[in-house]
């Protein structure tokens, strides 16, 4: 039995109760880890990326720190160390280690995480069996969209990790089929010019980062039915995309040279040990090395790529603003971490459902123009937690959609994610506008 | 006759012909250098700044490669080597040296880029007395423009290459009297919610990045009366501003550390060769080091700290749309570079001027909260001069305003000046918003 | 039972075949390893480390690749990847990972190495049984040396990964007493001037680098009985060794300034987590911090500290040949692999032999002042392996004499160690000459 | 009249006064500097290079900093602030900028410096005059010989400044005829096996890393009659010899990849602004661009090159003592500072004196296969200038017999000039041994 072919978990409906949630959330970051060694949890292939091992013990901390210590009574920490060792980046906590260190930690063991997690689950569910605070529930619930936040990090970083090896492992088993649908034509969907209103407002659980709900005045435009997909960013490549100084920002240019890209991270196209070219492109994926499925959405590229591509195409990014307001009455359908795929399928579609979709949410995030600002009247959560997405807003772009690794219950239009405009390691595409 | 007493030219007014406005803006560049040797004219103290003998001879290259060698008959070119050497950065042209080895041009002299003016100008006055050529009068006006952002850069690039020399030394004579006078109160203007314009349009230069003029909407907010002074952000410091990372973006913070920030770019408390702390903090001007005038608008801040000083001071930054909003109808009145001082005077004083002004112009550039994108519409001109403003278009957040190295003729509410978060040297302040 | 107190094998010595002599080799580096996770065994806290697993694959890889491939009739590789993957610099078998990335390896895993170690020595035992060829037994008393040097290099690694630990966890269990007794006071031992001979000859092992013996002048020294000890080194640093400049060569200088150097690696005076002095210095060693010994030898020192040291004294390191001519009668006796330590013990004493020795052998490499350089007539051995030594003979400094990771029949008096005069993750530490 | 022509001064000959030879040797600076604008000797292309104007004034520091501030009564400095600006390292006399930024210092102007230069010449002339006492002479001779060193630095500096300069500018007009005589063919020196002494002993003036005299046991060795040519080198470069690693140290191999080297510095082979070949190789010399002439001995290459080309020639470099050994009885002729070239002439000839010579001094240094150390019982100069040598004796090579950038009157055979490895910028070449 594949482990993709298990959905395992429906989560954070609202027919399941805060502990079933809870319980189901927690097991699915376990269900993620399937077919990964203790010694695979422990890579680190760059800073900005961590071991499966530390996510598993910093999503436990999380709750440990800003829950059970606070609000259990009689609660006694798992571990005086972990305090610092399993803290990310909240200063107001004291210190924490350098974030480039995190692949040395062989100690503690993956099993004494695992106790950890054991551990914290059980004095949760104390918890959650006895609290009707208010804000105790509001936490267990932040704490529980933190979980599915790393979840999607541990795919992105083991499969990183797993690249940088030689060996080129494969981490999961292929799925039956992989050539994904013939994608329909690119359409472009009209919008008038007026004041929308963006951002998230009601009492469902959303980041600080998307609230309040304002009001933005938007000029007319049009936004494309579907993603990119590969065969049209390898349109770019062949036309001289990455040789053509005109087509990019200038930071872009510098990096396109700095690094020496020549395409989409994890395409490969000749071999590390000899100089001869493939004979057709190949792609890294959590099933090792794939031929590259032209039908698919362009994925794993960077701001200054996707920009790149726009421009080339005589079109432009998105702002966030559109986006939204085009995915907002679109379904939250497409192919999500629950696939067990954790690969995109074709451009618009569902990976096997039966109405093809817009592709505005999984298989690829997508990148906005839009850096990641203050909506106005923005006011981060008080204390530590508002370390959390606030201190982040300045040379980052938004990202709008979700991805093949995103839990579907996680996403909504509303969502905000961010990254850099070099990084590339998220499953990240691009949708044109104009 | 110390130069700051002259003010030399009045540029740029409806009532002077073309043929006036460059003489008169190419005579201001060489007034500004007065004082400066040679020597000090090959100064490159870091990558970002660029000698003044560069500047002198890239402004002039300008005209050069964008008017005189496409539209002047018979042109011959001063130099092969020149349209190589004096290229900033635009790749459309083709090759051009590494920016940080401006400083190592030796060769040719000072005195040959003198030469070089000289015969553009000569050439350039033949240009403008025969051309009706829209197109031709229009680029002549952009040339004039960059003409004048590059005296702003000769100014502030000169600045940091004498700080970087342990001598500390003078290049101007200081003024009379330079106690600023004491600041009026900080008032808040306040602005009701609703759809605003900004942006340029009509027949006067701009760039293209202030175009199209567009609607926003903007909700109700309140902006600072004046910029903050050196007082104000010594109580920052003083109350551990620099050692919180609660008060700052993340990026910020490690800016801090990684630096060894403790105060703005320019203040000393101790000396390079001793370890005993001065009495009272000094900074470094045109004229040398200075006491630190309390009253001034605080200066050579980066992003980062005009962000943390305004969450100390339970506020925020205004955003470019407030700023131009409340600027629109202010007049351009301040402490340009025609004065002169080169140095900022009180923070809402204009220096000598009967009038309090309110400091939205002229002193410090104001940084906004905004990060630097195309507004809606946005077209780049095109050809290579589409490079001039476009691809920088990441990573940058927008000051407005101008500051005491703009000139007075060169500055409007819709003009953005962007730069990198972590840049100091130029004259950078902030102005509250809430 | 301690791992410490096992003594497990007595290798190549006269008496053992050398069939005897490679199983008992292989199974000391297996014995080296006993405590440590596969977890731990990737961790590659600095480029210059390499993880216990990569160890342990090279070495095989070594015997696989210099004889089984060349040698054994039929020999089939256990996994064609393998010859790149744990190739480490041999350039002349092609290419081979870059050296900072061999702790992403977590394929294979610790249980495919053991594998591919049982696989080798299966095959290595035929080619034994049936070799007559003089090449091919050389060849094999030089895999074993090379074993024995990866054995140290396993000690010395790992330690330095767990020390990148916060938790600095400890491998082993501390030895019963941990006192070392009080060294007797330094001697010097006196040496005429005249013509020696030193560097190997003769029918046993040596290395290449270590012939041809050839004839030195020297000049007449005095050598110091035994090595520095922590108290000694102790005084040095109390005395401002590390902030006086006249003190140290000029790279020197730099490098404490730059690393923040106060004392030893593996010496620490206050918590990572907390600004308070601890009460007594503690060491980290491989069973985890411990209190500081003062009469053991001074240890994990680099040469800039060595040197800076002996200058303090008033007195200077020793050349090697120097040294050579010292420790040539002297018998092999002291603290080594065997005793399972893995730490110095008294700077004067062999861990509970009943004779004092002068501590040539054992505890701590000393530094010499020699720059590792060929002998007169020095030739590389042909093919590949002439890569072992030559190529490194350029900005290293050699080191005699061996150290508590070294196994006691590996070493020699005209054993050349080298490293670069920064390093201080090996068991190093000086004795004085004048 | 070319500056070329005028041999200026004939310096440090017994028959001259010491006031005599200061005169001469201090005028000797000034009149390599002709043809140097103020902008030129501003120029730092490296932290490892000074600008002119730097040397200009160390050399005047040297004199007030170690004569006539401790020995000329009642003497003023000339300015207070170049006691620290103008000290190079020596770090008893308290602090010293950074050396990477000497070329920001403009101010003081160069005719300041020029200034600065006369007034510590009048007051030296007046200590001359009056002193007797032997440390004081001993201290000026020394002052005269550190001026001399930095003659040639001032040459090597400046050469690398202007070829940093896209327009790669003459500095000297060239000489009439600037090609060389074909060499003689490449003979061996043989010497037997023995002791020799080496280093220096008696009255007249070296440099304390030259002593003591001692006793060196050499195994009998070969030594090349001449250089070796730039046409044998590009033999080596043709048979591929960037290419091999087998050929090179491990460091020097990496050096090679790192910095992309294909030949020696300033070989040019390529336009920079074209992609296209030149149909000749060319070399940057001070008269500019130039033909490459083969009979020339090969200049400006590194350790590593010397040591990969003589290992592809299967040969070796010869030790100091080698060197030194067949170098003693050759006269002191050949291409010298005092020639005014700047520039290597023939391998084996003295730039048209009618013998021909054998090399050993002037036209290139020729780079040993020895680290640079302490002879036996050496023992540093007291006091600051004791760090003029000592402090450097680690990871550098020692270079004997000077070049044509080299005073002759400043050369001996004991003479040991040091560099590291990678260092290319001075004249450097090659002698072969076996």
């Amino acid at each position: 039995m594949g482990i993709q072919e298990a959905i395992p978990v429906t989560v954070a409906q609202g027919s399941l109760s805060l502990l079933e949630q809870y319980t189901a959330i927690r097991r699915t970051t376990e269900w993620i880890c399937e077919g990964l060694t203790p010694e695979d949890q422990m890579v680190q292939s760059m800073p900005d990326a961590s071991p499966t091992k530390w996510h598993l013990a910093h999503t436990s901390w999380f709750f440990e720190t800003f829950l059970l210590k606070p609000y259990l009574q009689g609660y006694r920490l798992f571990h005086d160390d972990f305090t610092f060792l399993f803290n990310s980046y909240y200063k107001q906590l004291g210190a924490h280690p350098n974030r480039s260190y995190r692949g040395l930690f062989s100690r503690p063991s993956n099993e004494q995480v695992r106790d950890y997690r054991r551990y914290v689950d059980e004095h949760m569910r104390q918890l959650i069996s006895v609290t009707t605070d208010e804000q105790v529930l509001s936490l267990i619930v932040t704490g529980l969209n933190h979980e599915q936040q790393h979840q999607e990090l541990i795919i992105t970083d083991i499969k990183h990790g797993l690249w940088s090896n030689p060996l080129k492992p494969a981490w999961k088993t292929p799925p039956p089929s992989s050539t994904a649908p013939q994608p329909s034509a690119q359409e472009w969907l009209s919008y008038n010019a007026g004041l929308y209103s963006i951002g998230h407002d009601g009492p469902e659980f959303a980041f600080d980062n998307e609230t309040p709900r304002h009001q933005v005045f938007v000029e007319k435009f049009q936004i494309a039915s579907r993603p990119v997909t590969n065969g049209e960013y390898l349109d770019f490549i062949n036309d001289g995309g990455y040789r053509r100084p005109e087509l990019w920002l200038s930071e872009g240019w510098d990096t396109v040279n700095a690094q020496g890209w020549q395409g989409p991270l994890y395409w490969i196209c000749h071999s590390e040990r000899s100089e001869e070219p493939l004979p057709a492109p190949q792609v890294f994926t959590v099933n090792g090395l794939q031929p590259l499925d032209l039908n698919e959405p362009v994925c794993h590229i960077s701001y200054y790529e996707a920009d790149a591509y726009a421009r080339w195409a005589g079109c432009r990014l998105p702002t966030e603003a559109e986006w939204e307001i085009a995915a907002a009455d679109q379904p939250i359908a497409g192919n999500f971490l629950e696939s067990g795929r954790f690969h995109p399928c074709g451009a618009d579609s569902s990976c096997g459902a039966d109405t093809p979709v817009r592709g505005f949410f999984g298989n690829v995030w997508q990148w906005t123009s839009s850096p990641y600002t203050a909506y106005p009247g923005f006011k981060p959560v008080e204390g530590a937690l508002g370390e959390y997405n606030g201190k982040f807003m300045c040379n980052q772009f938004v990202l709008r959609g979700g991805s093949c690794a995103t839990p579907q219950s996680h996403i909504r239009a509303t969502y905000r994610n961010f990254f850099p405009a070099h990084a590339r390691w998220q499953f990240m595409g691009l949708r044109l506008a104009k």
